[in-house]
């Protein structure tokens, strides 16, 4: 377990306390382990974090260890799962009352989370536990009626890293690069898109747990080839049977979680030798994404990164077919609302926040490429955190370039 | 696509009757599926089902192709994810609005998904989309205010299945036999935990995707050993880089998703050769799990199919050491809360139902062992949906048992 976060902590009551809020209640796994430093593997757990007084941290019985882990002193457990538990929702209850009279938040502003329509997987990511009415009304009956949702307070909180937070961006990131590198030695001709999928996943899994003490590493991986490749741009995440021919191009979207920290990574390759035509505009793509990271700094407006892989893209006559904005926040989730590198979003980024930079072009019956790295803004530039090979074709040897090999300037 | 599945429609269409509701609106993707046969990817799609008249799905223009293979004629697409499309509640706000309205159903009784605590992970599972506030607000605003929880009539709706639907339940567990094939033959000394379960998830994905037409397969496995396995329940799912060693017994825990319907399997094996204890507390736990199966009919009490095997653990001594019920509830979830094989559930079984049956035993010091089916009731016993070799050691050719082998009676 990681060392307490002060620096999060300290930010957050302040971040209360300007809001008027006394308390912030929060369940969703991605906000309980900013909070604490413990992901929730079943995402069922609680967290009463006051703005005066130390936090109380609510957790199921089978994840004691974990919970015990945390940065929380005050860990109070529940039942669950075993033949004499009851219902987890009493046990959880009478925990929230307790804890919220403990505290002296009891009919006070209490932010929760409301309005979190995408959430992030805990660990079971089969079957993730979110908050429902259910949550709803143990919160109201424990704090009473005075309840803010404090999901906006919540993203924006989340929107600049702490060191601690970068730490951990970049061993999720490294964990991630293991899963581009058996990318690159899978795609080769013959090979199914499903198999190349279950390989990057299967290097992630058996890589990544236990890296930098990593306890869960996980990844999706989708893998999108051929012709129909320009349906990898939302129209379609699936990997089929299809098997790759020499020359095809072979997209993956890359999505991987190390103990609740995400990563979000794009590359493109060809099986066997490229056409020359798939060449040069791969180059383009790859030219609009360092442009994009060329102008990232901060105080520089959202748009003006996402205008500066545009106007390259747009220079060779391929403007139709970058179809999406060039980056989104990401972090404690695969994305996060801010920053939106997008033509409509003026916003000024800061040191701290981190984005994708994923410039991609999307021709139906020709396919689809991108290039997208996970990029931290610096008081001065970025690093990128993803720092991979970017080559089409050629010896599968991505080298793992070590993180201080980035971009800094 | 599979064809519509008129039994369901028409049995939701009377549930709700009865229920006096006008319509009902989904946005989970496991009630999506149950009603449209389209699994949404993203889980990002709405269906408007009236009580009359026919039903409207909302769904994002990237999952056209997908949404319009469904059993739904009326499909209304909203933009979503492209550099124009602006935020996508908004389209969704308006398209709702525009179906309530074309269904006279504004200001009538609706249902909506108030109270799912837990949920099933979409297909693209990192990040799933949920029922928020800004859900409930949108609905709110094309319906009116007169709108009911209808968390447990689906709850109700989902319990007996119907043919369509055990037949989307036998693929899903073909799928997942796959997968115990993969265990058998990788639980063997020096192997680590991680290593199996990564092993397992690939051999899942790569056959079960377009097995039967399946476009989506996909896998969590949870490999725990040695005396630590007594952990394996709850205490802990998380697979490490354990090696194991000669003697050892492995646990596996299996989530297994096909096109939205799901599995929950566990096998128990040893690495080469076990121990004579091992091997006799196995024959309870397996004999346990035969006991419970003998029991299952249409009109038993579930708590007698718990204490059938429950009594053959405690006629052995182990007891103590059985600390969990004997089996829930699944299909359009990884757990769903009905029916429940516990000691205080008295509520009889029917036929349609499908439960897991999954007696285990675990001793700290010790290691853990659980054998867990998905077993579907029938009109006069049980369909072993799952059916597969119990051997805990020896050749792993699992054999792959088909389905119409299983235990119907």
């Amino acid at each position: 377990m990681t060392g307490t976060d002060s620096e999060r902590l300290d930010r957050t009551r302040q971040s209360l306390q300007e809001a008027g809020l006394d308390a912030l209640i929060c369940r969703l796994p991605e906000n309980v382990v900013m909070l604490t430093g413990y992901w929730p593997m079943n995402g069922f757990a609680f967290l009463v974090f006051p703005v005066a007084g130390e936090p109380v941290l609510i957790a199921p019985v089978p994840e004691d260890t974990l919970a015990l882990e945390s940065w929380v002193q005050d860990v109070r457990l529940f039942p669950w799962g075993v033949v004499d538990s009851g219902d987890p929702f009493d046990g959880i209850g009478q925990l929230l009352r307790q804890a919220t009279s403990d505290l002296g938040i009891k009919g006070q502003q209490v932010g929760y989370e409301g309005s979190f329509e995408f959430v992030a997987a805990p660990y079971v990511a089969g079957e993730p536990s979110v908050f429902s009415e259910r949550t709803l009304s143990l919160i109201r009956e424990a704090c009473g009626d005075a309840l803010v949702d404090a999901t906006g307070l919540i993203h924006k909180l989340r929107l600049r890293k702490t060191q601690g937070e970068v730490e951990r961006l970049r061993i999720v990131n490294d964990i991630a690069r293991m899963g581009l590198q058996a990318f690159f030695e899978n795609v080769v001709p013959s090979r199914r898109e499903i198999e190349v999928a279950a390989a990057v996943e299967s290097r992630i899994m058996t890589g990544g747990t236990g890296y930098e003490s990593v306890k869960v590493a996980r990844a999706w991986a989708s893998v999108m080839s051929g012709p129909d490749a320009a349906r990898a741009y939302k129209p379609h995440l699936l990997s089929t049977q299809r098997r790759l021919e020499p020359g095809d191009m072979a997209l993956l979207e890359l999505v991987v979680v190390a103990d609740g920290w995400w990563a979000d990574l794009t590359r493109t390759r060809v099986a066997g030798t490229a056409r020359s035509q798939d060449r040069e505009r791969w180059q383009v793509v790859v030219e609009a994404q360092q442009a994009a990271c060329a102008a990232i700094r901060p105080g520089v407006p959202s748009n003006q990164v996402d205008k500066a892989a545009r106007d390259v893209i747009q220079k060779h006559g391929l403007g139709d077919y970058f179809i999406h904005h060039t980056g989104h926040g990401l972090g404690l989730r695969y994305h996060e609302p801010e920053p939106l590198l997008h033509p409509a979003v003026a916003t000024p980024l800061e040191a701290g926040m981190v984005t994708s930079v994923e410039p991609g072009i999307y021709v139906d019956g020709w396919g689809g490429m991108r290039c997208e790295d996970d990029v931290l803004v610096t008081e001065d530039g970025i690093e990128i955190l993803s720092e991979f090979s970017r080559e089409l074709e050629g010896q599968p040897d991505g080298n793992m370039a070590r993180r201080n090999m980035s971009a800094n300037r």
